[in-house]
């Protein structure tokens, strides 16, 4: 998918000027606007990927709790972990802003954190479209190329569940910030720069992988996603879930938008990938739980937790955005 | 690019209701819904065209000279016009929506509204994304495929200037709005109801039109976009341009959201192609200018007209999303 020519959708003088900063901020990473669409080479060998994902203020962030530069990256990241997820590597961005005008001035420095992640995760802006609205908006289509692509629909009795990276900052973060609090250095970077784990997810769908989803959710509910897309049951092992210093396994099981990969592979596989995967990226990637038939129980068991009911309470408050 | 496998982002219980009411809705129009990313055959004989463009509430309609249905279908016609300007087929769609509370009862409508004019267009909703606003916002990205991409760049001196369909109708019908009027039946057909030129741009691309571009911001504008992108200087006359019934050229040069085509073919083949176009599609095609070197004057020059001022005036009142 190498993009010859391509388009921000435009009209009138100010918004040919935003148009006009944001590329001379973007450099490289955006290529040939002008057209009223792109036109990319498709890949030959590979499956196209794509996926949309909006960022609206007071919905998804706060501007008091992040810099537009954050605001910027996480939607990027948002939008290409969907990719990751797939087991895909990133191609074609395009981006569509809605800015109010008290929205004008930062958004350079959205543009940056979007362009910054779209340029480590190896894509390219392709085209995109501004416009006024009352709501700072950020909508994010991402395109990519798969070889093989993983659904979330694949797991079977037998595999087992694991995880990449330490879970429960950015809920962790986000509980600070709502309490008023100011979170941990830590927890404030995993909550305010997540990373799309694309080398990762396609490292991993390369290797035998039999479904894959993305936690933006929480695992508690992704694990949950996926186990009703795969119809069976996921028996989760809470003692082994990697949970970030000081940090409950009901926390980790809680928080969204961590960007992290949850997958199964057959038992088989499970020792050397998981050593394989720690040595390649130098992160962790650790078995969590087993899939078994579907009895018609809960999607998720969760063992070896004291305070579950803790868990669920978290997660009953969380991401549900049309739930005012 | 057939679906095989697509998603539509998402979280917590009343967007997943929501979810399944579209999908109701959408019935064959809509395809495999549930991962990531939607996984897509790329074309063997094609380039990719991507697009994507935001209708957003109080700034590209409202509400009140329009129905839900009419602004879901009015969103999609501007996606898919895109792909139709560069002479691509659509082929696949998504769909991003940001919604307020006071229209979550009005979704429906819309979805129906996009998902007939995506059916139309030959097209499938393959993923998309609902998430809470305090603005109502359509952000649609249209993927197709075109064998001869026709970019806005392409036009050469001695090329003729065609537009397809009769001009005005929309610009009059805002017009009539914005003073408190009804408009007529046609001026409102073709604001509220406009219609993507699909095959009309495919079958002119196979014809060796040189550069092509769809009428959204207004002829006048419109033509001047085609003429720097080309590095050319376009003549139109005015006495040419087809004009709805009992409007000026003036109205039809600033007409916006017409979602016609305009494009330059060279002057040896534009009588059999506007003959042979009008016996394919039962819509006029009209020979409305031609294209000179550039000099370094206006990118655009109008004969004919009497009160070419009153367009100017016009246009500069016209389509700037980031004014006012």
């Amino acid at each position: 998918v190498t993009s010859t020519v391509l388009h921000l959708a435009m009209a009138g003088g100010r918004e040919f000027d935003a148009i006009r900063e944001l590329l001379a901020i973007w450099g490289d990473v955006a290529v040939g606007i002008g057209d009223d669409a792109a036109v990319l080479v498709p890949p030959t060998d590979a499956s196209l990927v794509v996926s949309t994902d909006a960022c609206i203020e007071h919905v998804h962030f706060r501007s008091d709790w992040l810099t537009p530069y954050e605001i910027g990256g996480r939607a990027a990241t948002a939008a290409l972990s969907d990719l990751a997820a797939m087991g895909a590597r990133a191609q074609s961005v395009l981006v569509s802003l809605t800015v109010p005008q008290d929205w004008r001035a930062r958004l350079g420095e959205v543009a940056r954190g979007i362009g910054d992640v779209v340029r480590m995760a190896g894509g390219r802006i392709v085209g995109g479209n501004i416009s006024r609205s009352q709501t700072f908006g950020i909508t994010l289509t991402a395109i990519g190329a798969a070889v093989q692509p993983v659904s979330r629909r694949g797991a079977q009795p037998g595999d087992m569940v694991f995880v990449t990276g330490v879970l429960g900052g950015p809920g962790a973060a986000l509980d600070a910030f709502t309490r008023g609090h100011t979170p941990a250095d830590w927890l404030r970077t995993r909550f305010a720069s997540p990373v799309p784990r694309l080398a990762e997810g396609e490292w991993l769908a390369a290797r035998g992988v039999t479904a894959m989803i993305d936690i933006s959710d929480g695992l508690h509910a992704d694990v949950a996603h996926l186990a009703r897309a795969s119809d069976v049951e996921v028996v989760l092992d809470a003692t082994r879930i990697p949970c970030g210093l000081s940090l409950t396994p009901a926390e980790a099981l809680a928080s969204g938008e961590e960007y992290e990969l949850l997958g199964t592979a057959p038992a088989g596989v499970a020792s050397a990938l998981g050593e394989a995967f720690a040595r390649e990226f130098a992160l962790p990637l650790t078995w969590i739980g087993a899939v078994e038939a579907r009895t018609g129980a809960a999607p998720v068991r969760i063992t070896g937790i004291a305070a579950e009911r803790d868990a669920r309470v978290e997660i009953a408050g969380g991401h549900d955005h049309f739930t005012g």
